[in-house]
Order: structure tokens, then C-alpha cells, then sequence
């Protein structure tokens, strides 16, 4: 009889299983059915054993199964210049610490060094997907599969030369290059990258409008991060940065709108109305004094909201449960409301908004059949979550993302009781120190 | 030769060692040599040896060692009510949640149980000493010796009856029996602990001031934590609460106020004029939305700050690392400068600045010989802790409370490897669950 049933890669149990979709959800005590890399099933425990037979079985008792989080914007090789310098107002930061740091170190071994460290550190604490801004994109993709994690990668653009690029034009040929040499590889996808409206010029920005809509790929820029920011584009351009961009005609579904603290009321309307994603970071714009970004007026009305941890140069850490549990708390602040968004909103912000923000809703972001098995548990069994009254509450609140203890992309094992199941992390740990004693000797 | 060396209970090596004072020190390969539950020196690690026989040694050589953390404002024994209802407005959540489920539940056995899993949940997060302020303080005395942390217990007062108490004197009657019966007890402190200002009469306020100038012990209250308690003062009294305990003489050095977040420039000054103490509580700030302290300015006009966690239900972690990531992130925003409160600053508050709160600075806080081996010890052997440019830095903004691998109480091992030497984790595991079925069927 039960040689009929259908043979599957794994079967995952778990006390409950939160899929994000509907939002709210909690599965008591249900099964993740994952073949081909895919979720083909979602039973109650008590039925799978009747419904599948399973080549692998994790059995997960006291732990929440939730989709991989989506981390929608960092500078993942920047983890190299984690806690190079803190505490100083923004522009020294920049230009006494951080611009010279890259301009001293940065290339393409860099970018794979930091990236795969940010890949791990990001694993680790549950992060399958992220969506990155950085020079030497190739780079990133290389260190992006090499670590097994899913990642949108960002083809940089700004007006400056770097050690990467010579000019717009060299950005955006070497973009293109590095999108067709990816091209195909399952885990990969890609954002064009203009870096932010200070530091790309009109004509820039008309020929990354052009290309995005040939290749088919979201824009992921900075937008409305400080409001120095604002001002020097009214001084500039006698408008305020959005304003700028839907003159562009870059407002749009595919806009990934990264920070957007500073927003007067007509500028969440033409977000929402254009459609565009929000990236809040929050701990990156509470450390360099930006400010806070309206996130409960931005959901109320409709605007698609992810989360990004930004690099670990402004945060320190790739932490996407620090950074829900932050937005979760900022926003009761910042709205003086105790109800102002909820712990399964910032869920979903993590998840599947990014998702959503990406263009990848329709293969990750919800534990849905069909989607790509990326998943992430987090193990309830500490006395720091005891009692559990509501584990979405948990995942907001009291979680921290050493509680991560397994983690799946495209149904692959990447971390297994807390530890990477095939990166070398003491590898990891002493390549980052080769990198520290240079660019600090 | 070597026999004649004193011999010593314990020498901890550890790859840096951060006293605390001076502000800032990081001490590169040290030792920190325990006797009789006291330092008794550090010094470099190459000279320890020969300077000293140990019964035991601890070798920490990727560890910052730094003194046990002091969570300045706790109600313990709401850990069994964490996560019990989050995402309401307060007076929802107070009314129809917190407050029901404490006259139904709130016994000696609840606030005993509680504070043996929050005391589990400090000591694995760091935590060597709490401040607490709950019902059946006797209760969490016992709790807190059984768990073998040291806690400032607040003897607490309030206007209205309780399962515990029927009236101020029968609180006040009560909580003087606490300390007769717990005195002596080397890891117990007490504090007097009128409630709030507007749950505390101006006869009982009286009563307990000439109780605390008697017994010498810290005062330890809620105050302007929101603004309605502030409007509701000027309402009931014609003066703001800071006022109304001025000219009730209550404000001086043993005055420890909780939370402080709504103040204006004169009163900043009264509170530094008398040498008051302020609980900074931030997360449970956000998550009632009650505001952000100004903490940087209280720290220009030299007010001693220490951190709280407040209770569980309103946080919902007892971590003070989140604590000190979360007062330097907020400082930054609050004031618009990325400067505001430096990493070393939060962890003063932290340790130190608890300490002197207490009135227990010439006993912990700080890594000086004479004051007793109260220490923390964190691992930075993690890719989410790799480069590493300054261990305060990472302390402040990159490390976790899972990153804590031993604590130590008055020289004695509490939490080794990440673990509590001798509790039982599952064993509270399954009484909270046990509570958490009682309260919520």
C-alpha cells in the first residue's frame, strides 16, 4: 500500500508553521512537503505520514517553520568595514573613514571576501535572499552562489569613478556584462542600481530607465535618506528627489525605494499611487541620525514595505529579526500608537514584501505550494521565549536570530542546529581578519 | 620557588579585558585574578603566572571579558506574561489583559516562579544583577538566591489593594519584613518602591521618604513616563510629578527614576541638580509608545543613566544588549546627531551606571580590584562578530546576548559555555508553560 505513495526529497515537521500568507497564520503542528527544490505540500502532521513517503525528514517539535527572510537592501561586502568607525556625525564617517576604506581596499576580491562573510553571517540568522548594492557585482554573484544563499543583484551606477568604473557608461556596460554571464542561474537575479539621486545625474538616470525596461529588472536605488539629501535637490534641481525621479519617469511598480524617511504627505501618495516598494531600514537610519521612516502611514496607504538591514558598516549587524522587531517598536513611537503595525506585518515586511519589492513574489516571500522551498525554523526551546502566548508576537519580539536553526534555499539544507551545514565559518572568521590587519594595520 | 606565589580561587585570560573605567579601556591579553569572590588584580596575561598559583583557570582567547550587567528596572516576575498581548493601545492592554491576568494569577508561587525564569533569561544574557519591582517581593528575594544573581528587591508601595497588600501602610509593613528577613543576604540589596506618581499618595510618599531616610535605601519609581500621567498630574496636583516630588522632598542622590522621558529643560536640571538617577527603559518606551528619553542631554548635564528592561510584558526580552544597541541607536535620532551617546557611554550605563544607581558602585559595575567578580564574558568567535576594529563598539552595536559564554556572580560560575552552570532550563521551560495554560486556558 504504501509503496503507491508518492516519493518526496524531504518532509519537514514543526509545531506550527507560520506561512505568512494568509497574514496571521499559524499552522498547529503541520508539515512543509518539499520536492524538486519546491513546496508541493502543506498537511497537518498527523496526516503526512499517510499522504508521502519522504527521503529525508527533519523533525522540528519546538520550533516555528516561517518562510526564509528577504533581506531587500544591504552592501553585503561592506561587512569587512564592520565597526571600522561609529559614533561620528555622517559626513566624517564618510569622508574621514568609509570612502577612504574603499578607496584604499575595494576590488573584486574584496567584494567576494566581505559578500561571502555577509552570506554566512546572513544565513546563519535566516536571511535567504538578499538584495545587494555594491561595486563589482560579479563578484557578489560569484560569493552569492558559492554560499548557496538567493540574491538580487544590484548593477551599480553613479557618477563618480571608482576602482570598478570609469564613468556611467562603463557602470552600466559592466552591469550588463554581469547580467549576461548570470544569466539563468536559478538563485540569481538583478536590479539595476542607480545609486541615489545626489549621485546620478539626469542623463544617467533616462539611460537606466531605458535598460530596465529592455531587461525587465526593478530599480533599487537610495531615496529621501536624509533630508540634506532633500535640500541640496532643491538647491539643485529646484524640486525635491522624488518629485525629480516621476519627472523621469521613474516612479513605477519596479521602484525600490530604499530608506524614505523624509516623505511629506503628496510623496506617500505618489509612491502608493505609482506603486512603488519601500526598503525600511531602520537600524542604518537611527545609527546615522537620519531619522525614522512613516511606515504605518506608508502601509495604510498601500505602499509595498520590505526591510534591509543596509551594510554592516552603518548597522553593525545583517540581522532582519533586529531589524523587524525595530521597525515594529519605531513606528509605535513615531505614530504615538501602541497598535501602530503589528508583529505580522513586519513579518511580512521581511518576507514576503521583499519578495513582492523584487518581482520574486511568485517564487518566494510565503510558504505557499508551488514556491521554491526556501524556508528558515527558529527553535521556541529557550527560557527567553517561554511562555509562548502567540508565536508571531515571538517572531517579532522576543526571538533573536540565534534562534535560527535551520535554513533551506530552493529546498537545499544551508544551516543545520544553528552552524552553516557546508561553509568553513573559522575560515570565514580568519579571512576576515587578513582583511582587518589590512586596512588597519 | 612557585610555591611561595599566593595561590588564588580563579584567574580568567581572556583576549581583552573592558573594565568599564576608565571610560573606554580596552586591556589587550589581561587576567583577571579571583579570590574569596573579590578581583584581586589584573594584569597581563604573560605576567600572571608568575605572579600567582590559581585553583581554577578559565582561558577566554577570543573573549572580551567586561562586568556582569545591572538591569536598572525590572518587574521579574512578568516574564510569565510575555507576549501576552502585544500591538494594543496601553490602556486596552493594560485593562483588558495586564491587569486581569494579575488580579487572577499574581501569588507568591507566580512571582516566585517568574523570577526564577527571568533570572535565568538575565543570567544567560549577562545579567548579574536586576532591580526588581513587583508583588511578594519576599517571593522574588527567594527566587533570586535560588538562582544565585544579585537583586536590588523594591519594596514596593501603592494606593491600591492587591492580592499582596491592602493598603499603603500594609505594603509599607510588608515590605520592611522583606528586608528584616532577607538582611545580611550578601547578593541582596533593597529598594523603596512607591509605585508611580500617580498610583502614590502624597501621605504615603511621606511615609516612605521617612522610611528610606531611617533604613538608607535607594527610592525607585516610575516617572514621566508618559504624557498623560503628566497631564493627569497637573489635573490632579497643579504641578508636573518631577515638581510634585520635589516639594515632597523625595528628589536626592537614592533617587531612582524610571523611564523620564518627557521633560523639559528645567527639569533635567532639578533631576541633575539633586543628583538623581534615571532608569533609562528604551524598547518598552517604543513598544507602549510612551517617547524616546533624552538621554544624551541628561548625560551633558551629568545625570547618572542606567538601563532597565522593564518587565517582559512590555519589552518583550530581558536583554540588556538590545538595551545598550537600542539607547545608542535612539540617542543618534532623538538628537539628529550620529555622535549622540557613544558605544562606550551605553555600556557604562549598562554596568556602572546601574551600579551607582544602587548605590552598590563600590561593590560591582566596574572590573577594579576590591569590588566583587561579577563578570560577563562574550565570544567573538562568530562571522556576524568578524572584522573586529573595536570590541567596545561591537559590544554596543553588533553583539548579542547569545554571544555571552560565562558569567560569574560574586566569583562564582553562573552560565558556562552559554549555559547555566546549574539550573534547569527545561525544567523552567516546562513550569512557564504550565503557568501559561493556567492563564490562558
Amino acid at each position: 500500500m504504501t509503496t503507491s505513495l508518492p516519493l518526496v526529497d524531504l518532509v519537514i515537521e514543526a509545531r506550527w508553521v507560520v506561512p505568512v500568507e494568509p497574514a496571521g497564520a499559524v499552522l498547529d503542528q503541520h508539515a512543509v512537503v518539499v520536492d524538486g527544490g519546491r513546496i508541493v505540500a502543506i498537511v497537518p502532521r498527523a496526516e503526512v505520514d499517510a499522504r508521502y513517503r519522504a527521503r529525508n525528514r527533519k523533525c522540528l517539535p519546538q520550533h516555528v517553520l516561517l518562510p526564509g527572510l528577504v533581506n531587500l537592501h544591504t552592501h553585503a561586502a561592506m561587512s569587512l568595514l564592520r565597526g571600522l568607525a561609529d559614533d561620528l556625525p555622517l559626513m566624517r564617517w564618510l569622508q574621514d573613514h568609509v570612502w577612504p576604506a574603499e578607496a584604499r581596499h575595494v576590488s573584486a576580491q574584496f567584494v567576494h571576501d566581505g559578500t561571502r562573510l555577509a552570506c554566512a553571517e546572513m544565513l546563519r540568522g535566516g536571511i535567504t535572499c538578499f538584495n545587494d548594492m555594491y561595486f563589482f557585482p560579479a563578484a557578489a554573484a560569484e560569493a552569492a552562489l558559492a554560499s548557496g544563499i538567493r540574491a538580487a543583484i544590484g548593477l551599480i551606477t553613479v557618477d563618480f569613478p571608482s576602482n570598478y568604473a570609469a564613468d556611467a557608461d562603463d557602470y552600466l556596460a559592466k552591469g550588463l556584462a554581469v547580467r549576461d554571464r548570470f544569466l539563468g542561474q536559478p538563485l540569481l537575479s538583478f536590479c539595476l542600481a542607480p545609486h541615489a539621486p545626489y549621485t546620478v545625474a539626469d542623463r544617467s538616470f533616462a539611460q537606466v530607465l531605458t535598460l530596465a525596461e529592455q531587461i525587465e529588472v526593478p530599480l533599487h536605488l537610495h531615496l529621501h535618506e536624509t533630508q540634506q539629501e532633500i535640500e541640496d535637490s532643491l538647491q539643485r534641481f529646484a524640486v525635491r528627489p522624488i518629485e525629480r525621479l516621476r519627472r523621469l519617469g521613474l516612479l513605477g511598480p519596479t521602484l525600490i525605494a530604499v530608506h524614505a524617511v523624509h516623505l511629506e504627505t503628496q510623496e506617500i501618495e505618489l509612491l502608493a499611487a505609482h506603486g512603488c516598494s519601500v526598503a525600511h531600514c531602520p537600524s542604518s537610519n537611527l545609527k546615522l541620525a537620519s531619522g525614522i521612516a512613516p511606515i504605518a502611514r506608508l502601509a495604510a496607504r498601500g505602499v509595498n514595505l520590505g526591510l534591509g538591514t543596509d551594510g554592516a558598516a552603518s548597522n553593525n549587524r545583517l540581522d532582519l529579526f533586529q531589524e523587524m522587531r525595530l521597525a515594529a517598536l519605531l513606528a509605535k513611537e513615531r505614530d504615538g500608537r501602541a497598535d501602530a503595525v503589528a508583529a505580522h506585518q513586519v513579518l511580512r515586511m521581511a518576507t514576503l514584501g521583499g519578495a513582492c519589492a523584487l518581482g520574486l513574489d511568485g517564487e518566494i516571500g510565503s510558504i505557499v505550494v508551488g514556491k521554491s522551498a526556501d524556508l528558515c525554523a527558529v527553535s521556541f526551546d529557550d527560557v527567553a521565549l517561554a511562555p509562548c502566548y502567540d508565536p508571531v508576537s515571538h517572531l517579532a519580539y522576543a526571538v533573536g536570530r540565534e534562534h535560527v536553526s535551520d535554513v533551506w534555499v530552493a529546498g537545499r539544507q544551508r544551516v543545520e542546529n544553528g552552524r552553516l551545514s557546508e561553509g568553513d565559518e573559522s575560515g570565514l572568521i580568519g579571512m576576515a581578519l587578513l582583511w582587518q590587519n589590512k586596512i588597519r594595520p
